[in-house]
């Protein structure tokens, strides 16, 4: 369901530290099933990537798309962000990098994983394909 | 209007693959200009591209914003979701590509092509458009 | 706040030129911190790139996501639009290019600039952030 898109400058992180991070994004979503999470790095050159005008070779931009969930309250968005910060504060200002991250929320009848609608959220579908860690067929209802 | 980018691994595609996957996305939009269908493809290596915080190559991730048109019900939503199945299939599953997908619907209100708005949907300035298969300028109305 | 993500033919701008462009974006917002602008160039050879199903080699393909303000009128998306035009048009038509943009508007709740929620629209805070040029603490409220 998120989508995480990593712009970054090139080098900015080894092999090891791009599983790292995407396993700390993972960590973000305890509720879902894991396979849900999707995480795509993209390198960009100072000549290719401006900040306020400006080339930028330290700079972290991600933008994220959720689809399986949405907040339901400014507390709750607020707790969740400062997991955000937990989590990957150690490859973002803990690298010594810049950044700004933003998400958007987008309808989650679009949304197809291997052909599938996938479960509506809390139903006795979703906890299979948790359980499962994987898509399977799902019973009709 | 639409706007698909997919991720794929590298060499996952041919050109003439690409090709008729972009014909088959625009198959998915008789009643559009075919120019309003835009179609991205992006190789991402597997160090880049995660899962589930795992490494992939074999999947295929796809991230689409519509803008000239929103479902109105369920039952459309469902019928244009087997029409994508049975049109991009042979190009994913029947490649054995795990894939995902999702679709965010975005304001028409804030949309230009060639510096222009676009015409409403269904109006005589998007007959014309079809037509001429071009954005030509409108009438004012 | 802005996200601007250009999709070009390799080479259809020069570092100097994407300076140019990325200067003209950010003139667009002119009461946000330049800070808040982002732009993304993603070169995109002809057989990765397609409009309605066919290659392109001279479309200039722009995704924006809107996070800190949105439209409150039609006449203020259309002037808007207007200034999109002739700030961006030199680098657009101007260059005999194609072109099309679309803009999505996100929740701004959903937003960290290094590790921090930005000060909402028209608040002390922002204008602090404007005037120190960089995020910088807020006093809590």
């Amino acid at each position: 369901m998120p989508l995480w898109t990593v712009y970054h400058a090139p080098g900015a992180y080894t092999a090891d530290d791009k599983q790292a991070f995407a396993e700390a994004v993972v960590s973000l979503y305890p509720i879902l099933p894991a396979f849900y999470v999707g995480t795509v790095f993209r390198e960009v050159p100072a000549e290719s990537f401006f900040i306020g005008g400006k080339p930028v070779d330290g700079f972290v931009r991600i933008a994220v798309d959720h689809i399986a969930r949405q907040f339901s309250s400014d507390r709750m968005r607020q707790r969740w962000l400062d997991m955000v910060n937990e989590a990957l504060g150690p490859y973002l200002e803990g690298r010594g990098f810049d950044w700004e991250l933003h998400i958007d929320e987008t309808p989650s009848e679009l949304w197809l994983i291997q052909g599938m609608r996938p479960p509506r959220p809390d139903t006795a579908g979703e906890k299979l394909w948790l359980a499962e860690g994987r898509p399977v067929p799902l019973p009709v209802e």
